[in-house]
């Protein structure tokens, strides 16, 4: 009995390895349908080379970098928008600009909420009800008083919620949010690095 | 009973949350010398913030870029060295450029080959090991044959290891070796990113 394999994830499989049709195809079906078995499969049987990193491209945007004079901080950053034309705007490349100097300035460790790992969140709220023991504050006090904590914390690591370099009173998310305003395009922080020298010793 | 608790680790935790030293012994011995955990016992005892990522320096050297025209792909890369004096060199920023073009043009995926896990070593061998099953040659020659067929997944995604882009009968690690004979220190890629538009889609 054979798995069905949807032409687009052969079509995938061939993009990536450069395989016949009909090979990836078995390949697929030997592997039930995990692309990345396939192309163990295939390169077993000497059909395809070590799959380079899939580089098809989804959005638009624009890779920006940052080296703080000294050359000893360092941010590279992607933003994507919806086309390329808006990529080139100057508006954009300045919003680029800004983003990745607010990243080597203040350090965020994420670009949005959602990027923060569940766990890190659960140690947190653990460390604000410790904090809390003994305070004498009904259960929901407590609750919300966490809840406030963590929007402080969120302030701290969190690109878009962190307050703006250039004006404390204004997060970086309302400056993003100007910028698709006024360019028309969705516009996010797909992902950033911030080197340091020395930090990974 | 308590454990015993080294000066300089409490010089470390105190230098990483702010807090006093007898606060910070305390917090050690009851986590049982283990930093991190430490840190988490001061916080709940609302007596050190939430730990930035420690930026104690122990190398010096520098952060480069460099951004292909369009700016679809980027790169950042940190190179090592010991003294910053090396790290403001001609030679050294030379060198960095060079890192950083050849990270953008050739797509490395580790710095050295220490870097690349064991698992994907194990997944490479049991590849080439299928690939000769049944070619009827001695266990010994397929081993060999194996070792050779690393040597050039190394070429591939080992950036040290890597044929330059500028002549491709030197390998990078030549170039590597080369400014450190001209500048007398210890010279090494400490890491790397590259990021291309739309590939985290």
């Amino acid at each position: 009995m054979s798995v069905t394999i949807p032409a687009e994830l052969v079509k995938k499989l061939r993009d990536q390895t450069g395989a016949g049709m009909m090979e990836c195809k078995a390949a697929l079906q030997e592997a039930g349908g995990d692309i990345e078995e396939a192309t163990v499969v295939l390169r077993k049987r000497g059909l395809a080379q070590a799959a380079k990193k899939s580089g098809r491209t989804a959005n638009e945007g624009q890779i920006g970098s940052y080296i703080h004079t000294g050359g000893k901080i360092g941010v590279l950053i992607e933003v994507n928008c919806e086309t390329d034309f808006v990529a080139r705007t100057d508006d954009f490349q300045n919003l680029m600009r800004e983003l990745a100097l607010q990243v080597a300035a203040a350090s965020p460790q994420y670009a949005k909420r959602d990027d923060v790992p569940a766990e890190i969140l659960e140690r947190e709220r653990g460390i604000y009800r410790a904090q809390m023991e003994g305070s004498g504050k009904p259960a929901p006090v407590i609750e919300k008083i966490i809840e406030g904590k963590l929007g402080s914390f969120y302030e701290q690591v969190v690109l878009v919620d962190q307050p703006s370099i250039r004006d404390p009173k204004v997060k970086v998310e309302q400056a993003i949010k100007a910028a698709i305003a006024k360019l028309g395009e969705n516009i996010s922080v797909a992902r950033f690095v911030r080197f340091k020298v020395g930090e990974t010793n």
